[in-house]
């Protein structure tokens, strides 16, 4: 868990011995939850029984993430919305989805809302409003981050993802895009980084205020429109 | 008028004097219309001076497109709709929509419907579902193309403009956000390329059908839902 | 069938028993023709084993596309052109005949018409000139579009595919070539997306119009030259 | 004020006309602070003249941004720091200051630590520590963002700067360094955009919250290090 | 005349004084006829004030190219032929005619051949035949090397020009095209760069061979088809 | 033998059926020799077995190509050098001159010239001066083009190849050195084209002069220095 | 061993039998070390038994490099520091490392301190003050390099690494960010290319000096800050 | 002079009054020697007039360099040889040896030695031969770094420039082509950074070694041949 992250594993290019060495030890440290994100079936397999502590390890195919000791008690102060464009953007709106949970955060997820069925998206606009963060993934044109980010009056995290071909260019047609959104209060992280998005997102999600919350009325005045 | 487009003349990289000449030949040879697109207001003034023609050249500011003999007769099967994202958008939809109109179409102009004020764009839902074609034109991040081409069953020709600035890359963000479209039915033209839009709309517009235009419902039958 | 385009099934990450499913839930709905794109051979046999309704499923191998319930009836306006460069640009090509034909249009091709070979395309042009919509597609340079954009007068979507090798990254060039068409009415699709070409051309092709079809004499009088 | 962001007005490109008449308007109907913003020296001059308002126009020469009517009251959480690498990303990091002032934020700035001078970055640590967001501005390599980051455990929103040369590619090098940030809790927003970075922020620093603000240890448990 | 490309001089970034010295300096060492390209006519008309040698040097506003002490006799096989797309592609065709003029070629023109008007290629296709080289120059989609690629037997040497907007990227799409032209014999110099077209067009002109030049038909015979 | 190229045939994306049954077809309707590129081992052995013609098929497995019929009788006016930067540009190298041979030209192999190894380039400076045309084939940084353009005054055709890994970009960094190349007489085909390059050579040493091939004297006068 | 570089071999695309051959013709004529880099263990194995000299051949695993004679004597000026962001960059530092002991310098090995956690990196303050020449190895942002570079006075030379997913571009990120970096006195080499760091740090460590190497208090005094 | 790199000011974006400020400021505290990059001659000139101290301010054209307090006296180990390939390249050449010579080197400029004229590169191999350090400064194609660095084995520093046009892309051809070096003991700086390069040359050129300069024969064993 280099980096500040926390518990975190990230399990791209290490072996299943060095997988559950790190959870093995961490869980001997005092830890009581582990994520382990970027995992293959067969290395969560392997790392699974190698592992010499008690605490169980779980798999959540989607994501290609493992979780040890379960999800912690929800500690956020409203809930985090996941909206994803197309059933290929699912797996990067899992990693975001789980991870926000681990951190101890209300998800919601909201999926099939690309933007070319704007119906099913603004079946949604209630839910989006009341979220208190907002992760939007897609891929191809990655315009969602845009439509949302005018729906709603929260702080919106847009993940680009690698889904799509040719002009698609491995996700940066769908970057650009986001980084170019229209639409204020639109942030954006790296392409397929559902990990990165949903740990900002519990950032926020946690961060103290003066009230209660209840509405979204507390944003600035000058704002609501 | 190189390249097969009928009576226009391409007005970047010619002086005023050529454009001129170029007019009034067109004319002495007996065309009643002509176009000039990509004219700056300097030398459109010029050229009207030079001009020995009596048919009068008028100047369109916004699009810097100049007339001459005015607009034709409509001669289409129905409307273009020309859809227009920013403010700053505005330029390259009205050379879309002029070309159009200088091309025998009827043309309605629909502006500062970016997706990031949804609300804006779908208040012209029915105006878009009557269009025989529509040209979309939307810089930043392009994201108009695939909405417009989500709510709507015609073809939609997409415009990427140079509108923006930082990571939009000169208009190639918006340009592949349009490639990108996870809408069908949508094709794109060049950056900035109001005219080849307005050019193919009104190809479109003038195909022969098979009945009298009357309602959208003789599109294909396995595409309806 | 997301995105708004009909009974159409994006095959491309979707596992057999997925896209079985799909399938036999739409005819189940009613549906009598459904197109499966992107469908590798493999997962042909499978999706064919594990169907439940009686609806045959047939596959094209060279557009890997599967259809079941065959053609509908032709519906359309005129004929559609596909014409094609190379032989490698094949199963694009064939891609964006099939979805024309299964959205109830004439399709004609026009294979190995490179414009390195010049005799060989000016042995159709005859058969373009009939043509109510041109699909052109083309790898390396792309240079066809705009040959034959400049040929005929109908509207002409172009095609950009991978084709090629070192400079071509991987079809870009043959994109750009074509958003840089000299010839006017020329719009363009994503890289090899034989789909989106035919399904824009269907839509153009089922356009009410004010006469029936007879020559191409109704096209706008100022671009007749 | 197009795209949801309240009474905020984006300058380029509209003329002193249009920008007075547009302040104007909104005045006249109840607005009582307006920011414009990228607004040149020479606009804002003319601009105040031609405005017809009594509310006084205030130009900040450094970000290029003009208000009408003075800050709001703060009405935020916490304290927003924006800390910027050099003096050239100054105009950037001052847009994102008095854009999130003008939302009603405590802003603090901390400037010129870039880098390639910890030490002078680290005097600040404590001041970083205690914001409850940061907007990280920096051009060249960009590499503020992953620092900060590494430093605090709020969330960070990062702004690249288009400062720098030759490889610095307009500034799309800091934008994709600070895309690949090793640092959990960045995102990022669009090259030079100060004002969609303070924007974000404000959005942040106004969520509502379990309980007041106080110390920053109400952040996820599993995050604690 | 670095680079040892002979008596030329490129005039790019060198003053007037420069030129004129180094013009002045050539002459006084026996040279007869000296080229400098890129020379703007303002720096002209300084450099031939301040010229000393009593050689007249002459201007050619179109190439931006002065030549000083006329063209030498003729030495090469047989014909250049340099072939241009499209008025704005003139100046550089014409830089590439004059570089083969004065290196002692038989030139000749063929302008405004773009591929979106074959016809008029076409009317040439004599001449090109009778062509020893053949220069295409074309910026946009740069079609016409691979269009007269396909149509003659002799090697063709591509330009690729600036010329266009948008998608066109400096000239880069048109490079890019030429680069992956589908007909053989085509090889391609830098976006712009008449000069070495025309300077190799002569290298080739040049070579001594086994018999005089009369028709085409000493070709490698396997090629011919 | 699409293109243009003669009895050339492109084997990538064939199958060794048809390859098979291109070469019987050929040799059939009286060609007597054919070649074959990009023909990889495996397809090559099950072809030969699948011909039905006696004439015999030969590998050459550095290249990739295959050879039916063996090499014409040599018809050039000079020697081609193909000259090679390094061990893993040899295939590149391969192919270009064995196209030379086939198409009828003497060819002179000159490898492991890298410029960072300049004595061995410079060892055979007298072979480069005697050669009609050099081809020119390097990977990495490309600037054997550039070294032997400044060496020689006959036409280099340079080939960048794919050699390399990080920054070389699969091939672009040669590519761009060499459109970038200061040395006159440099022109460039397409990354890993070494077909190209030897096809275009072969016609430059086909064409008709005015004299028998005796030194390089001929070439322009004003170029000597 | 070509480019001048010793007796070092460059085993990426060489099969184990040219490996051996070269090393057992190295060690014949007289040499007693022998530097393999890019070598894979499987034809590491084959290489070794190949072999037909008793000079033993090792393999280092992580940096996939084989040495035959082990390592000569120490012969440089002071230490060469390795230091290195993240696990996955230590393949390339390893190779760096290893490069420079082979050319005969003492080498110290700092690993996981990227700039996330400067903790980690600030403990090594001294050590990286004590070096000679610094070789900094990471991916992602790369901003390591800007860091170091700010808190020493001795050269860097930067080595970015493919290491990322999504916008690192298979390392271009850090390539950029490392070119732009503020901190002077940082240099670069290609993505991945640790033996040139190795190889260029020998280089440094290496040249004579006017005074045995003691404190850092040589360098120019108009530096010192 | 922010960033570490001593009493150095970097003009770039700053007033003249700034920049005489900062001057006056550091003489003030005790600097002797200030040197200010960047500085256009009309901000020189300005400066000059506004600067209260009475050292002398000296301007040097081609490098766009101002020098307060003249050069210090020589400190380095050995001799500095910036090697330049064009007229062209002469301003960032200069502002690599002024650096170099601010900061207490003796330096000899080698200017005009462009590949593509090996023989006037060769009369300087002695001279190249005796430098400690080498900058290599070139545009276009950027072969100069890879040659030099095969005669040679001293450490060298490339600096890209971005002279050219058309796909030099701005100095990135001459960029890539230097980072894909073939020859070992190259690592380049950023485009158009002489100041960089100057200042590594520096550090190199004052590190500490275990005996005095006389001959480059203290280099390591291994790499002799
Ligand atoms: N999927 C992911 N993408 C990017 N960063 C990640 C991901 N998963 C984990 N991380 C980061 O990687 C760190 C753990 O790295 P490591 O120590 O190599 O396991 C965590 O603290 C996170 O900051
Ligand atoms: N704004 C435009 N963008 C792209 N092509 C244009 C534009 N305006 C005119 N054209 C094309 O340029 C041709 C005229 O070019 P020219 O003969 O140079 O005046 C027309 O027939 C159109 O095909
Ligand atoms: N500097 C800026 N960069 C990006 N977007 C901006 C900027 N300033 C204002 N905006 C956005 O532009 C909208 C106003 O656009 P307009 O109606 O054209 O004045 C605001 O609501 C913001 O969302
Ligand atoms: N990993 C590496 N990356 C880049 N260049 C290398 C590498 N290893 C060796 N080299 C270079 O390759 C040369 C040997 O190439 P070769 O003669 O093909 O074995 C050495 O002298 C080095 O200059
Ligand atoms: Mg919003
Ligand atoms: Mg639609
Ligand atoms: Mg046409
Ligand atoms: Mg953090
Ligand atoms: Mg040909
Ligand atoms: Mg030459
Ligand atoms: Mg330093
Ligand atoms: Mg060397």
């Amino acid at each position: 868990a280099r980096c500040g992250a926390g518990e975190v594993v990230y399990g791209e290019g290490k072996t299943a011995e060095q997988v559950a060495g790190i959870v093995d030890a961490l869980i001997a440290a005092g830890q009581r939850h582990v994520l382990v994100t970027r995992l293959s079936a067969e290395k969560f397999e392997r790392a699974r029984e190698l592992m010499e502590s008690d605490t169980p390890l779980e798999y959540h195919a989607d994501a290609r993430i493992a979780i040890a000791g379960g999800m912690p008690v929800q500690s956020g102060n409203g809930t985090i919305v996941v909206a994803c464009a197309g059933t290929s953007d699912l797996p990067v709106a899992e990693e975001a989805a789980l991870t926000a949970e681990f951190l101890g955060n209300r998800v919601e997820r909201v999926c099939d809302v690309g933007v070319a069925g704007l119906h099913r998206l603004l079946a949604h606009a209630d839910q989006l409003a009341r979220a208190q963060v907002i992760v939007a993934v897609a891929g191809m044109e990655g315009a969602l981050a845009s439509v949302i980010g005018g729906l709603v009056s929260c702080p919106v995290i847009a993940v680009p993802t690698s889904v799509g071909y040719g002009a698609n260019l491995g996700g940066l047609s769908a970057l650009l895009s986001m980084l170019n959104s229209c639409a204020s209060g639109v942030s954006v992280v790296n392409i397929d980084n559902g990990f990165g998005a949903g740990y900002q997102a519990s950032l926020i999600n946690h961060l103290p205020g003066r009230a209660p919350a209840q509405t979204h009325d507390a944003r600035p005045a000058d704002a609501q429109r």
